[in-house]
């Protein structure tokens, strides 16, 4: 895997330059895959060109801050801590949701998850990939999104100070699955994952020294308590991404589950869809008038 | 021009029944664009199935609401006004470029228009697309971006409640020119305007009955007072089109002014290399290991 770690930083390293940005920014989120970018980063511009930005808001898993600061002093970058809660609430995003702080972390994530399998009709994961619902469903929706769309906001405006760039992580398995959100944490000026399966990062981040708390620890959006990447996946990593692999590569599916294979092909046909980027109209030559 | 009015709300109506969407929001800013595409969605969709978001701050012209409403009203459309200042507030936006509001408006126009012709050593247009400079232009840029991002927040929040799609306004004279902000204004789900050029958006505008004081006031971003389209360009509309037409269709370029020329085709260049959307690496299929 080192060759690819090597790609990368030379990616990276050229991006920069031919694009005359000063450093990168990075949201640290005390993931897997903003931790491997950072990594990355730092390896491939120094790490006083990297800059950390973490934006826990009220949802928050517990651990966030805290991973998000052992990811940045661990690379040694300069990063600083905006909290975003004040920034939703103005724009109205927690009125769609009742606070729950009163109650212990772990009511809160049974009662999300709880709500999540109940919406009844179709697979949850699918039907926040199509967006349509119940009204409730549809606040939910624009609930999480509106946090990662925020976060975008928050990136280039420190970003567009320095004239740095704003690095994004999100990986193949989640552009393939749709696990992302649209004009949220999609939207950046370079992609060094976007062509790595999770199964890539999670080796990745161990060539590079990764903190092992951070590798071993579950993969979630962290945008509503209890929502792990599995738990709506409902799978584990290692199945999606192998299914996933033989899908898109053209391997034997027979040895899979059909049902799985099943609900893959149809998350990837789903975000494919749904996740469309401007549905532009053609332009037509004749039509000049 | 009816037949490409004819054409647009057929591709509305379309792309909504597609994609499953109950109606569409879209952007009112006073301007043509947003004005024209309000009116041609309510001709494909009925006026109820079309919902304004009117989202003055700060720096907004003193027209700028007003106007948005005559719009409103004219098309007999349901909107909100949802003031974003108190978000910008909160995200640190405002903190970058002192409050003018105790001077007249004239006298902050005046002062915009200043700052912006000493820049210095490059065209300010291109130094922002470039979006390199001295760290209070920086600031500048990144002050004027985050408004527009906050605005497509906003936007989202509201039509994913609703189940509907939001619809862009950015035309083919601002895509070429890079006239939009990246993540901002040009994030949306439906472009309805993308292949028309800003000539022909006055035409279709006259065509569906936008109000005239609508078609008579100079465009503007709107985002820093005093700072028109034009006034950026350096240029008329009709000098701009007609270059641009000429480059993208081929015509003679004899006739025209070669400094205009010659700037046109580097705003071109320049838009077409800043303002691209991700930089992803290549996938390699020989890499996976």
């Amino acid at each position: 895997m080192i060759v690819i770690v090597e790609k990368i930083q030379q990616f990276l390293t050229d991006t920069i330059q031919k694009y005359d940005f000063q450093g990168v920014v990075v949201g640290i989120s005390g993931g897997i895959d903003s931790a491997l970018v950072a990594g990355l980063c730092t390896r491939a511009l120094g790490n006083e060109k990297v800059f950390g930005l973490l934006m826990p808001e009220r949802d928050s898993a517990t651990d966030t801050l805290e991973d998000s600061i052992l990811v940045c002093r661990h690379f040694q970058i300069p990063y600083r801590v905006k909290k975003i809660s004040p920034i939703l609430r103005k724009m109205g995003v927690y009125r769609l949701q009742p606070p729950a702080q009163l109650f212990p972390r772990r009511i809160q994530e049974a009662y999300v998850r709880n709500k999540w399998e109940s919406v009844g009709t179709e697979d949850t994961y699918l039907a926040n990939l199509r967006g349509q619902g119940s009204k409730e469903f549809m606040r939910g929706v624009a609930y999480s999104r509106a946090k990662h769309r925020t976060r975008m906001c928050c990136l280039y405006l420190e970003a567009e100070q320095k004239g740095y760039a704003v690095v994004g992580t999100t990986n193949r398995t989640e552009m393939l699955t749709g696990l992302y959100v649209k004009w949220g944490d999609d939207s950046v000026d370079i992609e060094p994952l976007l062509h790595l399966y999770k199964r890539q990062v999670f080796q990745l981040a161990k060539d590079i020294g990764v903190p092992d708390r951070i590798i071993q620890k579950p993969p979630t959006p962290d945008l509503v308590p209890g929502i792990t990447d599995e738990f709506a996946f409902r799978m584990t990593y290692e199945e999606l991404d192998r299914i996933l692999e033989k899908i898109t590569e053209g391997g034997d599916l027979n040895s899979e589950d059909p049902a799985k294979v099943g609900r893959v092909q149809t998350i990837m046909e789903y975000a494919s869809k749904f996740k469309m980027r401007n549905v532009r109209m053609p332009i037509d030559q004749e039509e000049r008038g």
